[in-house]
């Protein structure tokens, strides 16, 4: 089956995700440039959420990029993936709104850490299909971004109960790792051309 | 007619319905976990609404990868298909916020009712065109999942008015039998490359 | 330059435009089946507008179907169209939620006869490219049904002030010539392969 | 990589961004035209931002079209622009709402002004890849519309404090110079060709 349209589709989910989020922020009353104080949490978790959201847009493109057969197993991994980041809006509007408090910031670890586990589950799916000596394989490796990630947020859903904006640190610190996301499969595509 | 267009519309408008149900979903006013406990049915409803449009998706994917040519009369029994889905966030938000109420229940099979019959028409019209021998028809056959899921439907629709949770349990079982969707055409397509 | 990003985008506006409608019809409080009656002109109009709306869609598909290059008329022509457009939702939610009153009802024919003229511009600006022995002007020909469409809302906006629901009919009516929209287009296609 | 993934996400961003705008407008309570009134400085700002909108989705088409690779540097910059570009929305209905008030008039101002940094990083980053006898180093040569944009909206933003209507009347000249966007590039791909 072809490529094109999860493509298409995912594209379409995670540009509509990152994009209403926006709408979340209600425009203050008052005219006064003070009125924008009160938003600085939603927008900062704004800018978290868009962060996460651009690196899982960035890494969906290098994984499917190495790809070759798109299986229904591939699918419903997909589609596994993209529900969990649906509910990102969601909680990154909670947590701004209770301007980083207990419970929404755990909520919204627990929600990274769920779309991480499947993002991991759908790479798992595609490498089984494309084989141990694929080019997918050898970038993928031992996965260490990963293991980082989703350990970075076992420690932060905990601790957010104790000290939340500990927590949002570290969610901000979990971007960092993949800021230079894909060179592993950038050089392995190099290299086998 | 290209497929490409009527691909990339079927997609985003489907992206679009799956991800801004999502926005129904108020933040609760509280920063407390207990806060989420109300929102359990709206949930529910959220995640019964995904599975389907998921599998809609899915379907219409495989459909249109063995359609050949894309004339008028496909192109708008495509924009019934979409029409009637483009109704499932309403009727998702009503069934939620009303914890499964009778007649918010009832609705929301009749929509899904509605939707497995546009589906039908639609695979007909590309079967007429396609034609007896094609691999469409092979695939589809006597097409027993969507007369399973259209009987489902034509049981829990009355049913809501007695026991809407049980119809609510009916719909999340019209999902089972399309959870692997199209097999069928995978296997088409396989035996006659 | 590619067609390819112009109808991407175009199909992404005209999705997403399609799709908000239905965000605007408020969920009912009440959970009775009652409680829809009151939806009916708000669903009634949402019917109108989604079928202009895939009316619009399906023109534009065959339109720059029959275009070889996108110059820089073109793309502002078309985002002159796609703005128009964008308002359709603003006017379908005040038509209905004023039960087809006069002034919204005039106001939404106003917008549909700006989106006619400017689709009418598109196709010009497309036909003085393309030239008068084109595949697009031989299809286009004298153009009646864009000529008739524009004559009944010319008819219409000034009757809503009299009689709306009679202006609300003749939207209707303005759909129906649309309904096989571009035999024209594909019956020249066909003949000049 | 392929272009074909970052032109169609960034597509649907800005094809959302364009369309979610008028979401912001509030259908009048009452059905008289006069309730159109009010929303006269609404209906302004968000003609504005269509434009400036349209601008981006212009150039950035032309930028990808002469641009020959897909690096992680272009992506995460072009991440940038479409993050400074979904505030557009927030601004644009804050500007509006609140009549072009000084406070909100400025903000608009300091959105533009980052958004075109952000495009002039984009740019930069494209043509330190193309290096400096590509097609684009010669489309773009010394860049004069984007110097006077910046310009206008270096001017604009602290004269929003004493007349904000001239500084909207200068955001609406920011828009003169890209009227013909590109004659610079379409006329370089013509030479090369």
């Amino acid at each position: 089956m072809g490529k094109g349209r999860i493509e298409v589709f995912s594209d379409g989910v995670l540009a509509i995700i990152i994009t209403i989020m926006v709408l979340e922020m209600k425009t203050p009353r008052a005219a006064e440039l003070s009125a924008l104080r009160p938003l600085a949490p939603v927008f900062l978790s704004y800018v978290l959420s868009f962060l996460y959201l651009g690196i899982y847009w960035s890494n969906h493109h290098h994984l499917l990029y190495v790809s070759h057969r798109i299986s229904g197993a591939i699918m419903w991994a997909n589609l596994h993936l993209l529900f969990w980041l649906s509910l990102v809006p969601f909680v990154t509007r909670w947590m701004g709104e209770s301007h980083f408090a207990p419970g929404p910031t755990m909520v919204y670890g627990v929600i990274l850490l769920l779309a991480g586990i499947a993002y991991t589950l759908l790479q798992h799916t595609i490498l089984l299909q494309e084989g141990a000596g694929s080019t997918l394989a050898a970038a993928v490796g031992r996965d260490w971004k990963g293991r980082i990630s989703l350990l970075i947020y076992g420690v932060a859903i905990p601790l957010a109960f104790l000290r939340p904006w500990i927590a949002g640190a570290l969610y901000g610190f979990g971007v960092l790792p993949w800021l230079v996301p894909d060179r592993r499969i950038e050089r392995e595509v190099d290299l086998r051309r």
